[in-house]
């Protein structure tokens, strides 16, 4: 899993019918301190996540598509819990 | 999932008996702000996408099978929508 | 699989429900001079690691569902085993 | 899904036995203009191309193992057809 | 798959239940000409390869898992068959 940040939504109006209702939002993912990690990606909502709110992302279609709570949906990143506390104990 | 544009197609004749009737389409993996990102991949329409249009793509067997209709179907990237539109909040 | 230190904690209150009471470790993967290689990313704990710990981490969503003992869950990364010993014989 | 061409053969006596039978091949990715992309992989014929041949690669274990036509075989790359053309509409 | 060769060993006393009696090797992936690609990792061993041996690995882990002959076992890597001869046609 990776922490990232919610940086934006994507609207597709034709899209792939076990994925009607899903919310697509636009992810950043996070290094440790906060700074930008690679490139941004799509990830559907699974908890309820806004704009600005640091989450955790799960990678993976297999997992992205139990986070939706349909087996079949084709997704490969979900986001699966909103990061409350990062604590860093060895740097 | 990450945003691409289709950029061209694929045509082979022999081919996996599962993958009979599929289209296969070329695309480009897209930055935020519609650069390209790395090097274009084969990708299966879901949806009925066009040239030059801009589309979701989720990478991975299980969801692309999925996404065909067909579970058994040996693909690892698929287009499962098409973007209207892609709202950045926090850049 | 790889090999990694533990290095810190995360807390997320609002989760998945499939991932109440996973215990969630930030580790470092290393090489085989145990120097960091790449960047932290976040497993689910199967083994009962603490901070500090070298640890084995499988990455994949069905194998770390497994490690967690919930084949649903939605989780792309476990630590299951705590390392005691690596030898390298070939350099 | 991505294009390669086939330049070499495996020999491997001593193997899994759900492995028994399958051909072996060496296969060099390549990007749109045909030159290599990255490094040389391995992967199992599953249309009956040959050394020189244009093929299509597809990478994920569950969708190589269909290919091969043995769901459980400790596959994760396959040769699932031949290419016979390539047309970029948009560089 | 990938050819690597075997260049060491891992002891993990404190391990996941399914993993008992496994063996686990430290492997350094190889390009076509012997020398090094990228770093080492670790694999479960399906075929009984020892340390300096040339081997075929496969990276995923529902295919590791069937190497193992546990489907349920946490694992992302699994070497597969020992390694005879590799013919480069086209170089």
């Amino acid at each position: 899993m990776l922490i990232a940040r919610v940086i934006g939504t994507v609207v597709s109006t034709q899209k792939h019918r076990t994925f009607e209702g899903a919310k697509l939002l636009l992810v950043q993912p996070l290094n440790i301190d906060d700074t930008p990690r690679g490139v941004a990606l799509l990830a559907v909502d699974g908890v309820g996540a806004g704009v600005h709110e640091k989450v955790l992302i799960v990678l993976e279609g297999r997992a992205a598509g139990e986070a939706l709570g349909k087996k079949a949906a084709p997704v490969d990143a979900a986001i699966i819990g909103i990061i409350d506390q990062v604590d860093v104990t060895v740097a």
